[in-house]
């Protein structure tokens, strides 16, 4: 058997999660659980937690499975059902897609491909071109093909964050790659120290680990960072000093929650404002409709944007891509709306924005409120969520915890989350599934349960807490 | 860069279907070619070429996308769109996948594997366990993942058919495996001759190859064999006695055009049907929706079958199918809808027999059409497709082609199929991109052009073998 296979660790669906699927096939059979639920907050899917899908996306969706809809014959019927601007762009996708039952261009569709470059233009004020632009099944396809081609064998070092998001961890694990460790300073808002990057750099380099690129994840996961343009600016600087590829996942771009003091700007666009010598530094920039307000991500559809990587490597790219033939149709279809919504003047725009803007205004009220439950608790800190889905405490526990979790044979932070789902139902993911600084305990949350339910989720959560640290109090 | 994606080749999506593309944007913008429209036959894609979906498929799929109509308000004007048993079934797929939108379990939904081990029972006649099911993103991220696991480095041998279907091929070379080759029989109707077989794996053995597997891809791709009980048996024995995992890519089990002379068994039901020894052999065997009459390629959905697979390698299994999050849903539905179409006295039945049955009978007839077109032509023999999409067919050519091909630095069989694109705007694939026996020279076409354009198109051909024999006559 494939030995790197062995090594993957993948917490956000590890131990924890396979738990909790057990203990919901308990609650279903028996009511002998202290809770009535299992609150999945291990993983950002907020429509496994009620979020409701952006309707214009659906209705689009919906008409290009099935065409029959679109027919003259039934117009009178289905324009009861379907807005006038749905009916149009699913007549113009199919136009340009056929039928979404058909293998697609492996790069994705054109058309596509050009509405996600207008989408880039218009979010940067930089152009973007559709020839650079890989349509992906969801952001993780995107990172593992890049990935893959980057690392030749395990002397290729990949910059990776303490803590990070695990996709990273466990695809250079399975390449038998070196990853290559740099820590986000929690004191700091989880902020990029360009110093500790150099010294990662020099000594991977000095063990003869040969370090090609740099990966950030901004908005952060699991640490709901949102890095400043400065920060940015220092970090391509660098990059181009290094001589070392870019890889940002801008998965969250649009989960900002403090706009005015930590807006989202993507690399490209940092990048492009810069003197044009650092205008050649390879970056690849990935997106994803499994996040934001959108949460498609069950669809499974993403992009990403290579920004003057040799052509040799675009090639390679081109191949892989074309071995799995092409990403699912349906993904592509969603990233296009991602890309164009609803228009100011569109029947569909009025109801498009309440929709967003009521989940986003959501999300922000319920990691405020997260925020504050945690930095409640005794022994607990917690940096707000400047973005992303996720609060990542710092937990502070008696050494009679840590001694007991070690008599089981755990971690104290798997230990503390193990008891925390059998106590109230909630699983999170420990701290040591994503990295954390040598002698500190943290665990990652969504702040994804329902809003009508999150007072409750809370009082469980404090509940939990004040009796864990009765239990193990020196 | 990794250097293994540069020995990566993939013919079904390589230089031919690139000039295609190129020649397609030319046809675009003027008129100047020698014909109207390029037509794609280097590729199983039924849509593409105008086959139409099933309309149930299609119905449910898009009831699942906008879960709006299935509300009782709408509940009148949908019922003069959609029939009942759409909005049923679309009704209990929602009750146990909640949102499309959603990341799903990572092995699948547990109710669609359910449905696909109800499948596979009736279909066999022996149980199926819904836990050695794996749903993926098509059959290739399937095939994907079982050789990654297989694979432990350059050491490790997987037995590929010569011809192959080259994702096989591609995906040993990204892996840095070794292909381990051995011959179907053009002349015996492409089947396995085991002594072959024996011959292949001991001298990979005495080269220090620890051959693990043996892929067989039945009905064949690219050659359209179906093979028989009596064959596959012997095969079963051959694994069996040699310690080796049988991968069984069955992708075409519905395409079947000699059901008395050669039916379809699958490896699943030959193993259960011989003394419980064989029992214990290790076999995966793939399914997609991709193929058969459903032909739903751009939707991505698939599964595979573990069976008597070590628990350890299915815990691996498991893991990376998490590190990927899970297949992408609507091919997950897509899936439960193939394994369990409308029944017999359901109001979709008639509709939905119909429909199977006409695009059945008429790949039939254009299979047909097409050999006996391919064995007209001077210095082509054609064996028959007894299942599959796809011809295989033999080209003898003239030593002048064969010298002038060398001169334009090309192997004859792409100078061959480069010349036919050319000349016709047809896009077949050179038989080298699937290998062949030494100094043979072959091209695989599909047999998927629309019926009401077949004559032509056969014409075409004709016309182009005659012109291009003529030009290169010693
Ligand atoms: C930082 C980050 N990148 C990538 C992904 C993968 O997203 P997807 O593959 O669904 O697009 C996730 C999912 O949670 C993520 O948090
Ligand atoms: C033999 C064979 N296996 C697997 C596949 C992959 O099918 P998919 O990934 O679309 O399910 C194909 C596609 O043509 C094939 O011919």
């Amino acid at each position: 058997m494939n030995a790197h296979i062995k090594n993957v660790e993948y917490a956000v669906r590890g131990e924890l999660a396979i738990k909790a699927e057990a203990l919901r096939d308990q609650l279903n059979k028996t009511n002998s659980l202290p809770f009535k639920t299992i609150v999945n907050c291990n993983i950002g899917n907020p429509q496994q937690l009620q979020q409701k899908p952006i309707t214009f996306f659906r209705q689009v969706a919906s008409l290009c499975d099935n065409p029959d809809l679109l027919l003259s014959e039934n117009r009178h019927i289905v324009s009861q059902l379907y807005p006038e601007d749905a009916l149009q762009r699913a007549e113009v996708l199919l136009e340009h897609i056929g039928s979404v039952g058909a293998y697609s261009h492996s790069q994705g569709i054109p058309h596509i491909r050009e509405n996600v470059a207008k989408f880039i233009a218009e979010r940067d004020g930089y152009a973007a071109d559709p020839e650079n632009i890989y349509l992906t099944q969801g952001a993780s396809a995107g990172v593992q093909s890049i990935l893959s081609i980057l690392v030749k064998d395990k002397s290729t070092g990949i910059l990776i964050p303490t803590p990070q998001y695990p996709l990273y961890s466990a695809t250079l694990s399975l390449l038998d790659a070196t990853p290559v460790p740099y820590l986000l300073d929690e004191s700091q808002d989880w902020s990029l120290n360009v110093t500790d990057l150099e010294t990662s750099v020099s000594t991977a380099r000095a063990n003869g680990t040969d370090v090609r690129a740099l990966v950030i994840i901004n908005p952060g996961n699991p640490t709901g960072q949102c890095l400043s343009e400065e920060n940015m600016r220092e970090i391509i600087e660098f990059c181009y000093t290094q001589q070392i590829v870019l890889l940002a996942d801008e998965v969250y771009q649009t989960n900002i929650y403090e706009p005015e003091a930590r807006p989202f700007h993507s690399f490209k666009k940092v990048l492009m404002s810069m003197d044009s010598i650092f205008h050649d530094l390879e970056l690849v920039s990935f997106h994803s409709i499994s996040k934001g307000m959108i949460g498609e991500c069950g669809r499974r559809g993403g992009y990403f944007e290579a920004h003057a990587i040799d052509p040799e490597v675009m090639s390679q790219i081109y191949k892989i891509a074309s071995v799995s033939l092409c990403p699912n149709v349906h993904g592509q279809i969603l990233v296009d709306l991602m890309c164009q919504p609803p228009k100011q003047g569109d029947p569909s725009f009025e109801k498009y924005s309440q929709e967003i803007g009521s989940i986003y205004s959501s999300l922000r009220r319920r990691s405020r409120k997260l925020e504050a439950c945690f930095n409640s608790l005794e022994g607990v800190t917690c940096n707000p969520a400047y973005g992303a889905m996720y609060l990542f405490p710092q937990i502070r526990l008696p050494a009679k915890a840590i001694a007991d979790a070690e008599a089981h044979g755990k971690a104290a932070d798997n230990f503390y989350c193990l008891e925390m789902l059998d106590a109230t139902g909630v699983c999170v993911v420990p701290g040591s599934g994503f990295g954390q600084k040598e002698g500190t305990w943290h665990f990652r949350s969504t702040f994804l349960p329902p809003e009508d339910l999150f007072d409750d989720f809370c009082e469980n959560l404090t509940n939990f807490h004040k009796q864990f640290m009765n239990k193990y109090r020196d």
